[in-house]
């Protein structure tokens, strides 16, 4: 493997916006760019089902600007956005099950907000450099696997349908106006500082809290395969897709080193942690009609443009992520 | 061909309602369904810049109930949908223009109005029978002709993104609620009761209006191909998509009697009025962006499975077209 760019002539004083920078992915990359002398800004609603989260930022608040404000706020954007050179967009509704109870808030954040965002990118920063987060919810059930940006595009819930229009706002702003996009797919990502006091963010997130806890970890289903991205490599694939030149309109599936079955990760999160028991039990209906079966990423594309590949095992995602939350579990609950 | 059903045995005495029921399609669809004996109710915004015009229903306004109000106001929804047996809902924002520099309306008629209206059908009617209208403008520019329901989906302007997430909503609600659904794509449609005025509903509106009014023709491009479908065949296929079991949850295109360049159809216009000429002209820059170049659809699948093929040619379209705007021309300035 190639080594990493170091990225710090490509940030060091330079302005970043990350919007979702309490959450986990936000602040990890946050974390990341203060430490590559960026001067960061987050923008956070802390809504109590997301996942936002201040003790995410320990340690740091001294070294960037947090502004509790709402993506939807649509007349404080103009401010956020103006004399930034990079934004990082990702804030959103995660939970699929949510969207399917709540379809219209799921909308404002994950269309109408992205809509208003890049309108104000459009009239006030244009040429400010875009990185969005978007899901593999978009492709719904496979046709085939590994699944390529090719794929279909037939997302399950009414996330996915969001999400699918979110980036593609993305993509036309690119094109039509100019604005530099890039869009991520990511599969599920897990790591330090993820949401662990339910489902609504990863799944994983619970299974730690449930063997943190002495609780047997409950497995809906078992078989599905799944991939899984360290969140420090995801926060390297948002760095290499803001500065690289090639990454500009364009859309990249992260992968995750190779697939698993969920039994076979409760498995290894027992193993690794060394205490713990999974429970495997059959899917609940309402959420049996929105569920993908199998999914994992083709990667090779993000490979071949950005020189992006995940260098984390699960076995070490989870070591790391176990040891953060033995530390850290109280602020999370 | 096969014979067309009469449509009076399943229409004759039901509750229909139709938004965007005074617009182009919606008044067609109106007009025979009061002549299958359905009670019709139309709801429609008469948005001066979107396709309602009073005169569609001329000489049926005692037959059906129109109620002026806008799919937006969600408050209404529940009352108008409360024991209908169909619902046509064609109420949209079709200018891809518009949707351009004023995107968050787009946003709001094409998606969150969706939403909202199949939420409503979901809990107060979800049994209700729906067919939508969708566009030949998910597709973007084609990869290859004709385009099938297989075609990747890459819209080009913000009304193609949210047409798409609109028909995504409805086969959701159809997948995971059961609300009986069926999403059409149409391509260019024409015939009488088509907004003349601009462009903003099709461009052979405003090409007619140059026509009758003794002005050449002003041809963007010229080399384009397109389809066309006549506004009776489009009602048909409405119909038939209600109606047809095989038709619940799926997506099908409409297409049109063959391709025909822009330049050709200019031609064929001026023969069938026996006056008038037209001018090809350059593109202008802001619509080349988001133009999609040749397109025409592959109208298999309907055909398969619906049994619709469209009956009507270019020039038969064009001669009834022009014939009622001769006579009504007035009434749509």
């Amino acid at each position: 493997m190639k080594p990493r760019p170091s990225f710090a002539a490509a940030f060091k004083g330079k302005r970043v916006l990350i919007t979702g920078g309490l959450g986990f992915i936000g602040s990890n990359l946050a974390r990341r760019l203060v430490g590559l002398g960026a001067k960061v800004t987050i923008l956070d609603s802390l809504i109590p089902e997301y996942g936002g989260n201040r003790r995410n930022v320990h340690g740091i608040e001294g070294k960037l600007t947090i502004h509790l404000a709402d993506v939807r706020d649509r007349h404080c954007l103009p401010e956020f956005l103006r004399g930034q050179h990079f934004l990082f967009n990702l804030a959103g509704q995660t939970s699929h099950m949510d969207s399917m109870t709540d379809p219209e808030t799921d909308l404002d954040i994950n269309c109408r907000a992205q809509l208003t965002l890049l309108e104000a990118c459009r009239q006030h920063n244009p040429k400010l450099r875009v990185v969005f987060a978007s899901t593999r919810q978009i492709y719904g059930r496979p046709d085939y696997l590994p699944v390529d940006e090719q794929h279909p595009l037939r997302p399950v819930d009414v996330n996915g349908i969001n999400k699918l229009a979110g980036e593609q706002y993305h993509l036309l702003y690119s094109q039509v106006h100019g604005v530099p996009s890039t869009v991520l797919r990511l599969t599920n990502t897990i790591g330090p500082r993820m949401r662990v006091k339910d489902a609504r963010q990863t799944f994983v997130g619970v299974w730690l809290k449930q063997i943190l806890e002495g609780q047997p970890i409950a497995v809906w289903g078992g078989e599905q395969l799944r991939d899984f991205t360290f969140v420090d490599d995801a926060v390297e694939a948002f760095l290499l897709a803001a500065t690289h030149p090639d990454a500009i309109g364009g859309v990249f599936n992260l992968g995750g080193i190779g697939q698993i079955s969920l039994r076979e990760l409760a498995a290894t999160l027992v193993a690794v942690a060394g205490t713990g028991s999974f429970q495997v039990r059959a899917f609940p209906s309402a959420r049996k009609k929105i569920d993908i079966g199998d999914y994992y990423s083709d990667g090779r594309l993000i490979a071949a443009t950005l020189g992006w590949q995940p260098r984390t095992t699960i076995k070490q995602a989870l070591t790391k992520t176990l040891a953060y939350y033995r530390r850290e579990l109280a602020h999370y609950l």
